[in-house]
């Protein structure tokens, strides 16, 4: 069977078996193994969202309400925008897959920067686009200016904060180097964790409805996954102007939520103290990473998410450091595969994170 | 801002309000609706099912386990296929997106029936692909071969039992036409409905080890929407040798599955009396449907699906039909967008079944 060559490109993601399965092989109780590697939400999600979505379970022969009303009201409220402004996909991942789509073939160029979100790369493959990097791991837009004017790429993706290494550009820095991209390239403007860099320092806060107000061949993509703590319900939202969101929807195939995390989402956008919550929580838990990083003479790269990336020294191997904390139970990333000698640690628990730190300084 | 060209031949599915508010609006409660529209089964999923996926609230904020270990474990023991012969979808509808995306461009002929499922158009347009479609709504094995000869299609789709008319291919009969399709064709058989038609005619039973041992260049589609009552959770799965998973696996994106519908598809594989009892009482009710329409001298399709298919007279309108019973607060899918002056039943509970056959009665 011959397939179209585009695939020829695309690496397929190994999943392979569960890792706690893999740690527990090293005699670990699945009790005590601690997962810091995939930046959700410690605290879970709101309890409210918990008791909405039992009262969902009787209907999960149904197909869901795949107008999505009820979500798109609560979306359009929160952010000030019309119901035509927005697309709501299966976590802001199936947005990036449509965008591409859209607008990218095998002629294309897409820019991002040199170390990022790993969806931007493999979907734009997907279509056989040209994937360019900026030479720093962060957005440095006199970088990104000088990519654009060499390669004329179709789409920008920036992605503030940026994930993984948890920097975020500042909101007026963007808007200058806006101005000077032609209407014709989509620039997306990923703000997964955004709900965080707001909390942190007000000057990173993109806020959509000035974006898109502002700048036509703009979308910004937001997400239930981390601060709402939904990653696994598979949400994520993309505002634009209309036009924009009308191209996403030809792509968009029906239902592509579930009738449960169409629940979940819209529920959620009315707790907002529990997002305040979690934010809070996370930014004071940070200071003891910054705190143990400073310690032990790792450089800990100032975060504006749920994370926080560790830069080690040369004569630390972040892959060894990976597989000795995973043989203790605590599950990083490992960022070699990104180019970096550095582990994403995301901010748990304060309990999970002790054990953090207890076990790391047993490794290093 | 410009898109592919290949966005021009997409139309938008405009889903526009919940149905349930429009019928609101004739001043119909909600608990007077009645939505024969979608093949939900009306009994809902198990509760064991339910039970399962309550006890997995508390873990919405954790994404899922990507290589699906638990599901696949369990997909691979009911079917008696490898791990590496499975992919799991979000609904079948994602596997086909995946092979239309693997197989077919913008060079590529797409045959289907003349009426069948309208995501294999919708997704073959996504890469300008060029449909054709045999002149028979049934699946005519000799119109198929013919069209076969003269288009030398990529992909075939074969729909059995066949989504929107109900009818169904004689397993034989397909893996004689499956003979005669060179190896570099793929043929997609989608049985979505195929828990129904093998209960009520074990020669329509197409069993997916016995296909892909048989035929290299086939994949079978299941999906966990309709016998197993999971219509909400977008869980589908597809069958074929390993070279087609793999193609297909290049694809896929990450966590396509939410945390809950991976745990309630795992649950329902384990409680196939509940499918069973479902498929039966199905077809007990589908008796009335057929003793109805004789009275009232209208033509039921045949049908080896929970749905029914009628086909009117000249005299009748199938969308006055189904927008008369819209008033009343049943809600039926009008198949005239098919080229088909009929209308499309799910069959509904016992009383649901009664309230349908006296109000359409009372509109006919």
């Amino acid at each position: 069977m011959t397939f179209n060559t585009t695939l020829e490109g695309i690496k397929t993601y190994e999943a392979g078996k569960p890792i706690e399965l893999v740690v527990r092989e090293f005699g670990i109780a699945s009790s005590d193994i601690i997962k810091l590697a995939s930046n959700e939400n410690p605290k879970g999600c709101s309890p409210k969202v918990q008791e909405a979505v039992r009262h969902m379970i009787s209907k999960m022969a149904l197909y869901p309400d795949d107008s999505m009303f009820a979500l798109k009201r609560a979306l359009a409220s929160r952010f000030d925008v019309n119901d035509n402004e927005l697309i709501i996909g299966a976590g802001s991942d199936q947005i990036i897959e449509f965008l591409i789509h859209a607008k990218a073939n095998n002629n294309t160029k897409v820019l991002m920067s040199a170390v990022t979100f790993a969806m931007y790369e493999i979907y734009a493959r997907h279509v056989g686009a040209e994937v360019i990097r900026t030479p720093s791991y962060e957005h440095r837009f006199d970088e990104f200016y000088a990519a654009y004017q060499t390669y004329k790429p179709g789409i920008i993706f920036i992605c503030t904060p940026n994930n993984p290494t948890g920097d975020a550009v500042d909101r007026e820095a963007l808007y200058q180097f806006l101005k000077k991209i032609d209407s014709d390239t989509l620039v997306v403007v990923d703000g997964a964790y955004m709900e965080y860099a707001a909390f942190k320092d007000p000057t990173k806060a993109v806020v959509p409805k000035e974006l898109i107000g502002r700048f036509a061949n703009v979308i910004y993509l937001g997400t239930f996954s981390k601060a709402y703590g939904l990653g696994g319900m598979r949400v994520g939202y993309g505002i634009a102007g209309e036009n924009i969101i009308a191209a996403l929807y030809k792509l968009r195939p029906p239902f592509n939520i579930t009738t449960l995390s169409l629940e979940a989402a819209t529920v959620a956008l009315r707790d907002n103290a529990f997002v305040e919550e979690s934010v809070a929580e996370c930014f004071d838990e940070m200071k003891h990473f910054e705190t143990f990083a400073a310690r032990a003479g790792i450089e800990a790269i100032p975060s504006y998410t749920n994370f926080v990336t560790l830069q080690l020294h040369k004569e630390q191997n972040s892959s060894d450091l990976a597989f000795a904390l995973l043989k203790k139970g605590i599950i990083v990333r490992d960022l070699s595969s990104y180019g970096l000698n550095a582990i994403r640690v995301t901010i748990g628990t304060p309990e999970q994170n002790r054990r953090f730190f207890e076990q790391f300084t047993t490794v290093l």
